[in-house]
Parts: C-alpha cells; sequence; structure tokens
C-alpha cells in the first residue's frame, strides 16, 4: 500500500509539472499573438501589458525549476523519469528565451506606434501565425510524448527562415528607396529576427522531446548557414 | 573508509564537472575573441573555423549534461550538491547560447568580407572585449563561488547596453548618410545585437551564481528599457 501510494503520488508530480509546462507553453503562445497584435494595431497599451506579463512567464519558468529540484531531490529518479525532469527544466528554458523574445517585440512594437506608419508587411503576421502554430503542436507533442509529431514541428521551421530571409530582402529594398523608413525597418528588421529565433527555440524543444522519448541526442542534420543565406543575414543556430 | 572514498569520489566527480564548465567558457571565450578578429582583418578562413567549432561547445554542452543527469542519478544529491549540479546544466546552456553567437558575428563577417569595408565601426572590437572580460570575470567567480564578483560582473552589462545604445544610433545615422552602406550596416547591427545579448546572458550566469551559493532567486532590479532605449531599440531582457 505505502509503495503504492508513493507511486501514484509521484506519477501526480510528474502531472503536475507536465501541466505547468503546459500553462507556461500557452501564456508564452499568447505572448506572441498579443505582440504582434500590439504590433499590427499599433496599441502601445496592449504592448505595456505585454511588457508587463513578462514577469509571469518568469516566475513559472522559476516555479517549474524550483519543482524539478524537489522532485530531483525527494524522489531520486532514474531514466526516463530523471529524463522527464531534466526535459521540464529544459524546455521551461526554451519558453522562458521565447517569451522574453515576445516582451522585446512588443517593446519594438511602442516604439514604431510613436512613427509614422511604414508600408504594412505582412509577413511578420504571417511569420508569427506560423511560429504560434509550432508552439502549439511541439507543445501537443510533448503531451503525448509523440516523437513523430515533434519531428515534424522541427522540419517546418525551414518555412520560417525562408521568411525571414525574403522579408529580410524586402525591409533593405524599403530602406534603400526612402532614409527615412530606415529607422522604424530596422526595428521591423529585428522583430523578424526575434519570431525567427523563436523558431528555433521551438525546434530546440523538438529536440529535447527526442531526447525525453529516445533517450539519446538529436544530431541536427537540417543544411543552414548556405553562402546565400549569408548575403541576407540569416544566421544559423 | 567506505564512506570516505564515496564521498572523495563524488568530489572529484564535482570538480569533473567544475572543469568541464571552465572548459566549455574558455573554448567560448575563444570563439568570440576569433570570430571578431575574423570580422575586423577580413579573415574568412578564421570565420570558418569559428563556424567549424561551434560543434565542439555544443559536444562539451552535451557532455555537461550527460555527467550531470548521471551524477543525480547515481549520488542522488541534495541541497547545495544538487544546486551544484542543476547550476552546471544551467551555465552550460547560456554559454552554448553565447557560442552559437560567436559563431552567427563569423558567419556575419563572411558576408561582410565579400562586400567593400564600411567606416570601421571602433565600438564592435572594444564591446567585445568588454563581454569577453565578463565571461572570464563570471567563469573566476563561479570556480571561486564568490557572489560579490559575480554580482560586480551582473553590474558591469550596463556598460555594454550604453555601447550598444550608442552605436546603434551611429549605425543608422551611416545607413541615412549613404544607401549603399544599408546592408553592411545591417550585419554590424546585428553583430552588435549579438555582443549585447552575450552580455545578457553573462548576467544570467550571474544570477546562478547567486542561486547555487545563496540558494535564493535573484530579482533583477536592474532598471530596463527605459523610454529612451525603445527610441534606439534595445531589448530587454
Amino acid at each position: 500500500m505505502e509503495a503504492e501510494h508513493i507511486v501514484r503520488s509521484y506519477d501526480e508530480e510528474l502531472r503536475d509539472l507536465n501541466d505547468m509546462i503546459a500553462r507556461m507553453g500557452g501564456l508564452t503562445e499568447s505572448q506572441i499573438a498579443r505582440a504582434i497584435e500590439a504590433l499590427v494595431n499599433r496599441n502601445p497599451d496592449l504592448a505595456e501589458t505585454v511588457v508587463a506579463d513578462d514577469e509571469r512567464v518568469d516566475d513559472l519558468n522559476y516555479e517549474i525549476d524550483e519543482k524539478a529540484t524537489v522532485l530531483i531531490a525527494l524522489r531520486q529518479p532514474m531514466g526516463l523519469d530523471l529524463r522527464n525532469i531534466v526535459s521540464a527544466l529544459k524546455i521551461a528554458a526554451d519558453l522562458e528565451r521565447i517569451a522574453d523574445y515576445a516582451s522585446n517585440i512588443a517593446r519594438r512594437s511602442l516604439a514604431l506606434s510613436e512613427v509614422a506608419p511604414v508600408r504594412p508587411v505582412h509577413a511578420i503576421p504571417r511569420m508569427s501565425r506560423q511560429v504560434q502554430q509550432m508552439i502549439k503542436e511541439v507543445l501537443d507533442a510533448y503531451v503525448e510524448r509523440n516523437v513523430d509529431k515533434a519531428m515534424a514541428v522541427w522540419a517546418s521551421d525551414r518555412e520560417v527562415d525562408d521568411m525571414y530571409t525574403s522579408l529580410f530582402r524586402e525591409l533593405l529594398t524599403y530602406m534603400m528607396e526612402d532614409p527615412r523608413s530606415i529607422t522604424p525597418c530596422t526595428h521591423l528588421l529585428f522583430i523578424a529576427k526575434h519570431i525567427e529565433r523563436i523558431g528555433d527555440h521551438v525546434t530546440n524543444i523538438a529536440e529535447i522531446i527526442h531526447y525525453l522519448v529516445e533517450g539519446t541526442r538529436m544530431r541536427r542534420t537540417r543544411p543552414r548557414g548556405s553562402t546565400a543565406d549569408h548575403e541576407v543575414g540569416s544566421d544559423a543556430k
């Protein structure tokens, strides 16, 4: 009886940890959505809310760290149990970085709302929808412990990189045509870069799921950083 | 005798982990130094070496993860011992990101070596020297478990942020004066941003040292992201 009680309680604790990751993921995804909304609708109040709410993501990250550390100390896990806990720690760290980028996008939208609007850049909300979808799917893959789903998300980051590359070219053209657009376009350039980096963090999470389920490290094989990419300023991970 | 043997061996293993972090830190710092040298001396061969050597940093990060996970599983640490191991995991993750930025700087220096040199921007090597010094000092603080030293490094990141802000303004001016400089200046803008982000990761490491030694989370109190910063495109952490 005693042993069974401990086992069930441990499962419950792991489930709590999973739930905390899912909650942090949902909050992070909403931070991105609201940051982009603040940008598109030139809504500084919403942007300020996003910046303020980053603290909530940081707090959840801290709670997950604490919970995981206590679980390791009390439960002395091994094998899959240990991978479960270490993976939660790592995924939380990636989500925290993603939320940082959302907060930075909100800050830049504040700066942009103070100047005349630049030519609408539809690619930014489109890129953002793509990474939001990737976050949703990678969190599903995490909850289901589904490596195939995680790998599909991982592969789809290529589309984000391609969108970034073409947006980069487009923004450079605007800047060359009209020097007054240089400052706002620079903000948009960084915003696009932030979204591209969010995509990279989602691929990190997909790799963590691979490690969690398979117990082995995934070697990155996707081609990155070709000479063509250098010319337009794309970064490799 | 047996217990003493186990204790000594555990200390040795923790020392191994510390040594691996120190080695990873040294390699990361050298990656930054060489990336900036490749940029300043327009040396594509060196830049390619930096990009290729990023794999070595990734491998060390993986070895540290493995070592830490095995130590948790076999030693079932608690309290300070557990904080030691979790901190090593977290510091390795920050060093891995820092090395990624060094690799990205090297990639951008490749693109820059293919175009006419832009006006020399002395601030970039200066910023880089500052973050390299911060990395050295934060690793010293880690080895010595010295919170005061870690906090001094943490506070000095303000200087990197200030250098970034003035460099950002300078680059915008060049771009407005001469549209042909827009593409290379955009690369320099991202390089400056990468260095600024490296400084942020160093402050993360300083915060981890605080947690490691004191056992409590450090609340960030340094003012960031004022309206003035928005205007020149600085990001908050």
